[in-house]
C-alpha cells in the first residue's frame, strides 16, 4: 500500500482527492493536513465521508508526513514553495497542485505570476504532469507540476491540429467555462449562491495565469512558439470545464478527417475520449470522472476548425489527474482507482 | 462472477444501476433491456459510459435473460408483473424496483393502485427489501420488492421511536422534499428545466401511493396499525430526498436520549449514519452514496421530535438498495461495491 | 412624491425595495444608507440599476434622511433600534424589516431574541404590518414592524381555519422551505454556491425565532393562546417559501369547504389568491410579486387539513410588504407600484 | 390605448410579451391566440398572472384579431408566414418574432433555412427590428422582423468596432452562452431538468441559423461582406445570453480607448450601456430587462479586441424588443413600459 499525505485536504482539490483516494485499492491516506480544520475530523468537516473515513485532520508536521510515500500538495499558492524541498529531502515523492511547478522557464513563472521563482532548481527538476503528453517523464521524477484545470482542457483539445501542424499558430482563441468548484472553497461574495446562480459572466480576460501554461504546452507541440487568447467564463453549474477552441486550418479538411485525426492521435488514452463527427461532448458526460471528451468540428465556409473538450475540473483538471500521476509514479497501471463511470446525474 | 440483467436500464434507476454495477467486483452486466433504446450501445445514450460499458440495448429477450443469476427489473409500473412470473420460472433472482411486490396485502395493493393485484400469489412470496428491516428474509428469497424512494426514507427515520413506543401514533407527518430525478425520464413540462429550476411545489397531498407502503412498514414496527400523513414536494436539485418526520412523544425525552437511542437501535448498520445531537443531515452529505442520515430534535415545548432523515433517492432509494438486496441474496458482504462516500460536490 | 429613504439599501432586502421603488409613481429616492459601500453608487454596487438609478451610497446621516417622508430600515438585527427613535423624533414615518418591532410583549421578545427589549415603549406604539390582518391600525401608525418572511407566508397560510375554529390549535405543524436570500447576502460556507446548490437541509428546529412571531398573530386570531412546530428549510433557489401546514380538524371538512372558506375569508384581498379544490402553488408563480398563493387540501382518513401558502421571500415576506405597508400609510391605493405579474420564468 | 393580439402567447416568448404588456401603460390586450391552450384562461396556464389578466386564450380567430392594431406573431417558424399576410391586409402592424422576415435577400433565407421564401415581397417590404441599428425605417414600417436573441447580442456588440474599421473582418469569432428559455417550451430531452441543470455544452456549431443574421447586419456595418464563426452554447440558468466576442484589431488601441469609442457610439442609446474599462457584464445585471451590457477589453499581446455582451433572450432577444419596436411604430417613447431595472436575484 502507498502511504499518502494530503495536504490542503479541505479545500475543493484536496476533499476531491480525499473521495478518490478512499476508493483507490492501494493506497492508504496516513496524513490530512488542514490549516481551518486542524484538530477535527474530516467526517466532520465533509459528512458525506462518515463511516468511511475518519481521520483526524492536522497542523503541518513534517514527521509525521514523511513517514508516507507520497504528498500531493493542495494549498493555496505560494504555500506549496515553502513545503516541498522539505518533503523531498525527506525522500517522498511530491505531487503539487498549484501553479508553482509547472513551468519550464523561471521568467514565464515570473512575468505571469508578479515576482520571482523562490526555488529554480526545483522547478527545473519538476515534471509538468499532464500524464498524456509527458508520461515517461512523469514515471521517474520526484516532484509533478500537476496542471491546471482549463489548461488540461485546454492543451489536449488543440494539441493534435498542431502537432500536425494543421492550425494557424497565429489565431487560437480558447473560450473556456468553468464551473464554481474551479474558483475553491474561499468565501467571496462573487461565489455567494444568489450571486452565482442563474448568471453566467467573462473574468480575467487576456490575463489568466493558466494562459501561460497552456502557451508553454501548445509551443512545445507545435514546434514553435505560439501565443493565443484564452478567456474563462464562470458558470452556474459545480463540477465542469467545457473549452471551445478555434483554430484556423492550415489545408482545407473535413470534420471526419479531423475525428479521424484526432481518434488516431489518442489511440492508445483510455481518459481521452474522442467523438465521432457530429457528436459533441457535455460536461455532464465527465463530471465525476477522470476522462476528457473532444468533439471536432470544421466549418468548411471558414476553413475553420471548432474543437470542444470538456474535463471534471476537479477530477481531470486536479484530483484526478494527481492520482494518474501518481499511479505512474509508483508503477500501477494509470486506470486503477480512476476507471469510474461519470455521474450523469 | 454474477451474471445480471438490468431490464429498463435506459430510465434514471435503470442507468444509475448500470453506474454502480460498472464498479462492482463481483457482477458482470450482461443484458441491458431498454424498449425505447434497443439497438443502441448504452454508452450511446449515455455517454458518460464510453469506455467503460459499451453493450448494445435490447428488447426483451427472455432466453438471454435467462442465462443470467438476477435481473433487476426498473420497468414502469404494470410491466414488471409481466416479465417476474417467467424469469422466476426459470431460476432467476429477481430484484424488482416497481410498486408491484411490496405490499402484504392485496387489498392494500388494490386500494392505492386502483386495480387487483395480478399475481397475488407472487405478492405473497416476495419480501419486502428494506435491508435493514428485513434481512434475514431477503437472504432466501426469490422476488424482492425493493422499496420506493420517499418510503426507504419515511421509514427508516421513524422506526426506532415506534419500536419503542415512543411516539403516538395518531399524530405522524411525513414532509417530504424530493430532487427530480425521482420523477425518472420520461418528457413532462413540469419536468422541463425552465419549470423546474428556482420552483419548489408539494403534490399529490394525502394520495401518494408510497404513503401506503410507510404505512404497513411502519404498522409493523408499532405493532399496531397506524395512518400518517405524508407530502411530498418537488425541489430544484436532481438526487436527494429530505424527510422531516414530526412524532409527539409518549413521554418526556430530550434530543440526547432520542439520538443515542437511535444509535443503538442502528449501530450495527453501515449505511445508516446517526447524527449527534445539535446536527442535522443535508442532502449533499448522502449524494451518490448508500447512506441515509438521520439527525433527531425533541422540541420540549411540545413535547415532540422532529426527526431528519436524507438519502441520494435513486441510490438508497432506488439502485444502491436493490445491489444491497443482490449482496444479501448472493451471500456478499452487503456493502461490496456499494461502500463509496457521497460526491459532496 | 413620497420621498423615502432606504437604510440598509444594498442587502438583499434593501436592494429589491429600491428595485421596487424605481417602478413606484409616487416615490422618489432620496437617501440610500450602506455602512458597506458608503461612497459607491448603488448602480455600481448592483450593475441592474445602471441607467436607472445612480444614487450615492452613504453613511448614515440623519439630517439627510430627516427630509424625507418615509424611512425603511433594512438593517442588521439590534442596529434599526438605535436609529428608529431618531427619526421619528424628526417626524418621519418608520417602517422597520427587522425583528425589533414585531411583538405584542415585550418578554416574548426577550426570550426569543435573548435580550431585553430596549425600547419597550415603541414596541408598544407599534404596529405589526401584515396588511391583511391589520391594516386599520397600520393606516395611521408612525412604526411598522414588518413581520418576517415565514411569518408572513405561515401566518396567512393558517388564519382562516383557526379564525373559525376548524383548527386543533394543539397538534399545528408549519414545514416551510426558503430559497436563499432569505439568508441575506452576508458571506458563509453555507451559502457558498458549491455548498447549496444540489442541497437540502433542515436548520434551527425548534427555535427558529420566527415561530415566536407566528404563534403570538396565530394566538389573536384562534382567541386562545396556542404553540407549533416551525421547521424551517433551505432549498438550492433564491426566491420564494413554500409553507406547508398541517392542522388536525375539528370537524369533518371536503378540501371543497375548506376552499370555498378560504376564499371567502380572502375575497377582498388582491394580493391574496386562494386555488380552487385540486389546484397547489407554486414558488415560481409568486416569485418577484407581492402575491401570496394558497392551496388547501383535507385528508379524509384523518381528518387533517394540508394548506400550503406560497411567497416570495423578498417580496410579500420584505420589502413589497414594506411597500404596500407605505401603501397605507400614506393613503394610497395598495397595490400602487405593487401589481404586477410574478417573473415566472 | 393600443389594441394588442399576441399569437402564441403560451410559448416562452409570447408569455414574456404578456408579462411585459400588462406593465405597459398605452397596451391593452385584447386577443391571446395559442393552439395548444386554445379554450383556457391565461391565467390557468401561466398562474403568475392571477388577479392581473384572466383573458381566455383562443385559436386564431382573424376577425377578433383584425380589430387590434398591432398583432405579435409569436409562432412556430414557418406558420407566421400563413398568417401575417392577412392580417396586413386587415390594416394591422405586425412584430413578428419568427426568423421569417428577418432577411435582405430571399437567397440567404433560402440557404439557411432550406427553403424558399414564401413571401419574398413582404420580406422585401419588412423592416429589421432591430431598434438601435433601424430606428427611422421602424417607424413608418407595416412588418418587422424582430431580431433573434443571439443576434441582438451579437451584432450590439460587434458594430462599433466595424462601423471604425477597426476589425479584421476575416477572423470575427461570436462564441455565444445561452439560457435554457432559448430553446421554448416544447418538450425533448435535452430540456429536461435532469439533463440540463449542471450541465453545459455547445451545438449547431457552424449551422445555426443566427448566423446568417448576424453576418447580414454586421456586412452592413462594415460596409463589405463578411462572414464569421458563431458558436452557440446552452448553459444552466433560464435566462440570458453572454456573447464573447474576439476580433482582430486593425491598429493598436488600448481597453480604454475601445471603452470610449463604444461609449460615444451609443451615447443616446438608452438600452444600451458601455461598461468602464476593468468592468465586465453578467447575465444577473441584465436578466428580466430589456437592456444589453457590453464590457470590452484589448489583450494588447495579440493586439485583438475581446466584446462581452450580455442580453434576457427573452427580454432584449424577444418580447422586450418586441414592445420597443411596437412603442416606435406608435410613436411613443422607446422606453415606454421598459423602464424597469433588471431582477438582479
Amino acid at each position: 500500500m502507498i502511504k499518502a499525505a494530503v495536504l490542503g485536504a479541505t479545500g475543493y482539490a484536496g476533499i476531491e482527492l480525499v473521495r478518490l483516494l478512499t476508493t483507490h485499492p492501494e493506497v492508504q491516506i496516513q496524513v490530512l493536513g488542514s490549516k481551518s480544520f486542524a484538530g477535527q475530523k474530516i467526517s466532520d468537516v465533509y459528512q458525506n465521508l462518515r463511516h468511511i473515513l475518519e481521520l483526524e485532520c492536522t497542523e503541518l508536521d513534517l514527521d509525521a508526513v514523511a513517514k508516507c510515500d507520497v504528498a500531493f500538495t493542495a494549498l493555496p499558492h505560494g504555500a506549496s514553495k515553502s513545503v516541498i524541498p522539505s518533503l523531498l529531502d525527506r525522500g517522498l515523492k511530491v505531487i503539487d497542485l498549484s501553479g508553482d511547478y509547472r513551468y519550464d522557464d523561471p521568467a514565464v513563472y515570473e512575468a505571469w505570476y508578479g515576482e520571482p521563482h523562490s526555488s529554480p532548481e526545483l522547478l527545473a527538476e519538476s515534471v509538468y504532469g499532464l500524464c498524456e503528453l509527458h508520461r515517461e517523464q512523469i514515471k521517474t521524477a520526484r516532484l509533478i507540476g500537476n496542471p491546471g484545470c482549463y489548461t488540461t482542457c485546454s492543451i489536449l483539445g488543440a494539441a493534435p491540429l498542431l502537432a500536425h501542424k494543421l492550425a494557424d499558430t497565429k489565431n487560437i482563441i480558447v473560450d473556456a467555462k468553468s464551473g464554481v468548484t474551479g474558483a475553491g472553497r474561499g468565501l467571496g461574495l462573487a461565489y455567494h449562491f444568489c450571486e452565482c446562480t442563474e448568471n453566467t459572466k467573462a473574468y480575467k480576460i487576456a490575463t489568466h495565469r493558466h494562459t501561460s501554461e497552456i502557451e508553454q504546452e501548445l509551443s512545445h507541440i507545435a514546434g514553435e512558439p505560439l501565443m493565443l487568447s484564452f478567456t474563462p467564463h464562470l458558470i452556474p453549474q459545480k463540477r465542469g470545464i467545457l473549452a471551445t477552441i478555434y483554430m484556423n486550418l492550415t489545408k482545407p479538411c473535413t470534420t471526419e478527417e479531423v475525428a479521424a485525426l484526432y481518434k488516431d492521435y489518442y489511440k492508445d488514452e483510455f481518459f481521452i475520449r474522442v467523438k465521432d463527427a457530429g457528436e459533441l461532448p457535455e460536461t455532464k458526460h465527465v463530471a465525476g470522472s477522470n476522462f476528457v471528451d473532444i468533439g471536432v468540428c470544421v466549418d468548411r465556409r471558414l476553413n475553420r476548425a471548432v474543437i470542444v473538450s470538456a474535463i471534471d475540473n476537479i477530477v481531470k483538471g486536479a484530483a484526478g489527474q494527481a492520482i494518474q500521476n501518481m499511479n505512474l509514479l509508483f508503477g500501477l497501471d494509470e486506470k486503477t482507482g480512476l476507471a469510474a463511470a461519470g455521474f450523469y446525474l
